[in-house]
């Protein structure tokens, strides 16, 4: 019942570095070559043994190639990326020129949706958001998997997930938590991009730990 | 600008190998061998190296040792377990057996909170839940590390997070992701403990991989 596995040092690093060299890739990164079968069943073992809520496994995951669909979602992501554009205006050249997608570009796309439960979960009674979050740690999960197997992974957020929903003809009780563009890429970028382009900078480590209470000084 | 590391099929395969042994750790399998700060480090620095939407970073990890602390945080588990278990009443003896969480035996608690932006984030103006969901990316990077360090971790949500705020003296604008218990284990499951007692199966992959569309056979 219990496995004794123990991690070596040696293999514990590995994972550090894989977590470190993560990046989030977008369209003028991602190349041609095919994404094969088995890479694809892959990146969904690594999602599919992600912690759940009650083991309530409360994904699902559309696989979507079809260049039609891919278009109808690029122009959801256009109509959103204009709205967005108002919102930065004080930035509004710098925002403009950011690449923040790769939905054509990518030989495949992930729409991953959170399925209601239709009965009570363990653990989701009193915190139900529980149930997205498990989703989310599938993500992560195929997110380092991807980044192993030197395949790219970038996350489109600049979207209307309603909209997404009926392209896909998703049915009641869906809502999608994440919208992946995945392939290969040209090269990983040696820090997150945004923080290369000045966007935004890495906060000091101190700023994010906090010990035992709040205003604990 | 980029980084020219491929990983290898080893690589790959240990990574694969630490998400399929990462579980749940409850209260019956914590030791009392402290964590070194070393050790706490490298799950911190896991945690910061997630990625986050418009590299904003909106997490804070408070780390709590104090038993006075923890005391109260288990008096809320245990209320809203009281509750859970109403909710359960078909199954109430089986959900009465379990233990679900670790509070007071592991040496080490960490509340993880969503620290909301005060000004726009690049891609979270459409999916505002996409700063939650990138505190929760980075719960799931320090779980992965600690399995690889052979630390265990336990989620507990069975909690009432806005009390759980109270306690640790929450500035505004703060909201309780995950409650982890985190310490050295005397093993890890073979399986999820929930697959194991027979709560709940694992789920067909079949069922949760969808083709281009929903309802596209």
């Amino acid at each position: 019942m219990l496995n004794a596995k123990l991690f070596t040092e040696v293999e514990a690093a590995i994972l550090k570095e894989i977590i470190q060299l993560r990046r989030d890739v977008r369209g003028q990164r991602f190349t041609d070559k095919p994404l094969n079968k088995e890479i694809i069943d892959q990146l969904l073992t690594a999602a599919l043994h992600a912690p759940s809520v009650g083991f309530s496994q409360p994904w699902e995951f559309v696989l979507i190639t079809d260049p039609a669909l891919r278009q109808r979602v690029k122009e959801s992501f256009d109509r959103a990326n204009e709205a967005a554009l108002e919102v930065f205006s004080q930035r509004h050249q710098e925002y403009a020129r950011l690449k923040l997608e790769g939905i054509l570009e990518a030989p495949l796309n992930m729409a991953v949706f959170y399925k209601a439960p239709e009965k009570p979960v363990l653990g989701q009674t009193t915190m139900d958001e529980t149930g997205l979050y498990s989703v989310v740690c599938a993500v992560q999960n195929l997110w380092l998997m991807a980044r192993a197997l030197n395949v790219g992974v970038g996350w489109v957020s600049i979207l209307d997930p309603e909209k997404v929903g009926r392209i896909l003809n998703a049915p009641a009780g869906r809502r999608l938590v994440a919208y992946l563009c995945i392939g290969y890429t040209d090269g990983f970028y040696s820090q997150p991009e945004l923080e290369i382009l000045e966007w935004e900078k890495r906060k000091d480590r101190e700023a994010a730990v906090i010990y035992e209470q709040y205003n604990n000084i």
